[in-house]
């Protein structure tokens, strides 16, 4: 039977978007050896950390070659299967690439889908890694407490939105950073952030985040790196945690990494902690978090929102389209 | 009687120097009141914190004051004591500034120094802060484990000196950066450094780190930040702490913050861990230490410098030397 997939064709410098890939179509067998599942996909994910799996630059995932089908997790359903565990009909998450059909060993990432718990596509974001990185990173890493001052940015997106919901959850003071006045409404009227400000249009942000926190930003979950992040660290607490969980802001590392203000000397007088967090070491942690995470959303205290657009071929200028920060929520393609 | 004095006289933009103090001698009263010791300094330590205790920027102690004597951590005898823990003959330690003499209430960081033990400047230095400083960084933030790869910066300086023999007693294979010859001679043959680099005649330092340490920096013991710093980063390996303790290749952090390669990619994509390390908070675990340091110390095992400059209205000069790198191992001034 014939696949439809959308191969990486040529190598970005910097934000990947529809120029660098191609659709193509290839005949599928779908005789499965032992161990074996077909997945037919449902949704794809499209996730900042793309930009990451097409560069050549050491990153924590081998880089994506010309001319493979690109990475990404998805959602879908077992149309054939000869692995003990899996069963034609089940729901299941996996990274499964932007292709209609997957036939694969099941690596220990992929795991079964309640479809009765939750809409499947939030396997991909709110139930699944987002969550997970928004749940992690505040707890393993941040370790927020009650009463701390917790600012987010990239606060509407995929993560940020529910990092922002857990530290309210948690009971900390909650400071949003966006990139549109829609935005910045969503994050304190929706995901019930105590402010928010659009980093595009506040005049002075680092003085505009002094006056929403004179206590300082006791935990920083910093998405975007670059000039953004450079108006938080000065308004950092002592003993301070910053966590870098994504560079969004920063469009290229190469050929010459670019130039910011240093912040050895924050680093050392405020003894801040700064780590950077990458969701596959922390697997150990995640059934227990997905757990906490199904209960809040069932019970009503998590929200989250999708975005879904039709079609693989439009993967890639989603994808571009979410470096320029035109999302709300998290970015799926619906098959 | 007559009490010689340094005192800040106008406030250093970046390093202080001769130029930022003032001699004088005050009258003082030795009468004391109840809970009072009077101290004759014999030992100031000149110290690279300096820079930050003369500047108005927010730091962890509050600046010193114009006209104020300058804070300046001592070793003395005590000469008269209305104080139950201490006696007439008794040598101490503590933050006596620089004067002769020192009339105060003993703070919780005044200790006795056993004079049997080893000589009593070292309390300043090797069995004192440096020692306290190198220990604690490496053990309780850096979490050294043998046959781990340290790079430390001021390899033969007052704490990277001790740093380095710390790290070797532990199993580590240890790279020192150091600014001249002589000084990667005696990290090498004196300090028992695996590797030693001249920073300042080392064409491309970077390249050279990752000649000496292809299997990637596990702990990068910081006393520099800026440019030396910077040739550090990209050879960190996974996992990395880099260890901010102090910033002394940074002139000046006013009015503007100097700017330096972003090392956001670093820390997300190795999953560094970067601190700062003051060590006002480590109190607690200070005795522990320095009985470790001191065994070390007794059995051969730590060997340290001192460039002991005599009287005291050459203080200012030997900070300011410090600053250029003029020094080889701990500067004091003997009173």
């Amino acid at each position: 039977m014939q696949n439809r997939q959308i191969v990486l064709s040529n190598r970005p410098d910097g934000i990947p978007g529809p120029e660098h890939f191609s659709a193509k179509t290839t005949e599928l067998d779908l005789t499965l050896a032992e161990g074996q599942i077909a997945v037919k996909n449902i949704y794809l994910s499209i996730d900042p950390a793309m930009r990451g799996w097409v560069s050549l630059e050491p990153n924590y995932l081998p880089p994506v070659q010309i001319d493979e089908v690109m990475r990404s997790i998805c959602v879908g359903e077992i149309v054939d299967s000869k692995h003990p565990d899996y069963a034609k009909g089940d729901t299941v998450y996996g990274i499964f690439g932007w292709q209609e059909y997957c036939v694969c060993e099941p690596n220990p990432m992929v795991r079964k889908i309640n479809p009765e718990l939750a809409p499947i596509s939030s396997a991909l974001g709110a139930l699944g890694p987002n969550g997970l990185t928004a749940y992690l990173v505040l707890n393993e890493l941040g370790k927020i407490e009650a009463g701390e001052t917790v600012l987010i940015s990239t606060a509407a997106g995929g993560v940020g939105s529910i990092a922002g919901q857990i530290a309210k959850i948690k009971g900390c003071k909650v400071i949003g950073l966006t990139g549109s006045d829609d935005k910045v409404e969503m994050c304190v009227n929706e995901f019930g952030y105590d402010h928010a400000l659009n980093y595009k249009t506040t005049e002075n942000l680092e003085k505009a985040i002094a006056e929403l926190a004179p206590e300082g930003i006791n935990v920083f979950f910093d998405n975007t790196s670059g000039a953004i992040a450079d108006a938080v660290y000065p308004n950092l607490a002592m003993n301070a945690r910053a966590l870098q969980v994504g560079t969004a802001a920063v469009e290229s590392w190469e050929p010459e990494t670019p130039l910011g203000p240093r912040r050895d000397r924050h680093i050392l007088t405020k003894r801040l902690t700064v780590m950077g967090f990458v969701l596959i070491d922390h697997t150990a942690k995640a059934p227990a978090a997905l757990q906490q995470l199904a209960q809040w959303y069932t019970q009503g205290e998590l929200k989250y929102r999708e975005n879904i657009t039709e079609g693989l071929e439009n993967a890639p200028q989603a994808l571009a389209d979410l470096y320029k920060g035109a999302n709300t929520g998290k970015q799926l393609i619906k098959v």
